[in-house]
């Protein structure tokens, strides 16, 4: 029995989300996953994600692990994988595990980045990997309010009902703004994220930069920590879980970023 | 009857192309926005494009002109239109035109990029977006090669079959090479393009990159101007119309890259 670990990279469009919903049909990226790797060992193997990112929610770091009596060379999944799996879906990479790796368990952080087009027209190459915002926004306003997001909080009130988190404390490593024309993307690092976390922070942050809202009042929905005193949850499709860490491992070999150059 | 411009965005996977092909059944750009003209306008309307993009080929910035009686002021049609389109073919921006104005004939310019993956890796988000090149490239060789392409000459060489053109003479304005980790993108500015032109150049280029040919020989071949001398003209999906140029015209609103932001 080996431990084998996959990085992922999934456009979200067309999945009803990370995890297996059995009995629904609905095409779910563990559900297609695990049929190609029955197809490719024989076997019943069940993955371990280390997000479960939901309908629509891109992905260009994914990891998750399974256990498996193949004796398919682990340098051959890729490749192996990649010839049985639909183009939305592929395996980056592929990897040797310890028996105590745990995809979810084991990660000590993850990034995501929120990608907004703030312009009245839309898109049509990236209709479906970002979220058209109209109004005019305030990046100064923005910018302030994101200091009060650093740091270890309790983040219930940026949370939404259908978490199974223990606990709602998390800590932020960093939150950056980049803008570029009227591109704007924020990149976000924590230890962890609660239920629609990163969509809710941002869509209080859109407030704030509308003017609908006080760069202080981030500040407030921490300190109170009662849910639905921000902005809403963003839609989907602006969502990219960019990467996942764990210990003792350097920077990724993969794309960290939601766009290729600079 | 006034005359009205407009900027499109296309994503054009599940396009057969920019030009109508009637009777065929066909789903191309000009016959989709001709569609939505009848039934914003009552008329029927006919198009002219700046170029004609293949199947498969990206615009982020085509401009087509047409006439019209209809009185709906011209800031209305973006909106108007988007409403009626499909996801995948946006209008960025309308403008009355004089009864002069040629978006084909009055262009003095094109820009087009070509974004490749230089990974043995695939990819979801981009699959339909770019073209996957696996073999290592020599930077510094397909820098020397491009050198060659720069100013007027004909391109005889690096067309197909399948042209119009009268004179297969153009010059080229810049022809960049941008790359950051595994992405590389061409980007090249002509006063025009021939058939499969830009395909042909960056196949040549790769052929370079790869060792196969010498630099010196992009010079050799348009020299003689024998057509299937250079590298094979790669796949349409890597292909984006960047942007129209036409004679007193500032630098565009709109993106000018593939990548919203650096």
């Amino acid at each position: 029995m080996r431990r084998v670990r996959l990085c992922l990279e999934y456009d979200g469009t067309n999945f009803a989300g990370f995890q297996k919903q059995t009995g629904t049909g609905l095409r779910t990226v563990q559900g297609v996953l695990e049929e190609a790797l029955a197809r490719l060992t024989g076997e019943g193997i069940k993955i371990v994600g280390a997000g479960r990112t939901d309908k629509g929610v891109h992905a260009l770091g994914q990891v998750v692990h399974f256990d498996t009596c193949s004796s398919i060379p682990v340098e051959r999944f890729p490749a192996a994988l990649n010839g049985l799996l639909p183009p939305d879906l592929v395996v980056l990479s592929a990897a040797l595990a310890d028996t105590s790796f745990h995809a979810r368990y084991g990660a000590v952080g993850k990034r995501y980045s929120y990608l907004i087009l703030n312009s009245r027209r839309p898109t049509a190459l990236w209709r479906s990997r970002c979220y058209q915002y109209p109004y005019s926004l305030d990046l100064t306003a923005m910018r302030l309010a994101v200091q009060f997001f650093h740091g270890e909080h309790d983040f219930q009130g940026f949370s939404a009902t259908g978490s199974s988190a223990q606990s709602t404390v998390r800590r932020i490593f960093s939150f950056d703004i980049d803008e570029q024309g009227d591109w704007i993307c924020f990149s976000v690092t924590a230890d962890g994220f609660l239920y629609k976390m990163v969509r809710l922070m941002v869509g209080t942050l859109l407030e704030v930069g509308r003017g609908k809202m006080r760069p202080q009042q981030v500040k407030e929905i921490l300190d109170r920590g009662e849910r639905g005193e921000g902005g809403p949850a963003l839609p989907p499709q602006g969502l990219y879980l960019v990467k996942v860490y764990y210990p003792g491992e350097e920077k990724g070999m993969f794309l960290d970023r939601v766009w290729p150059i600079s």
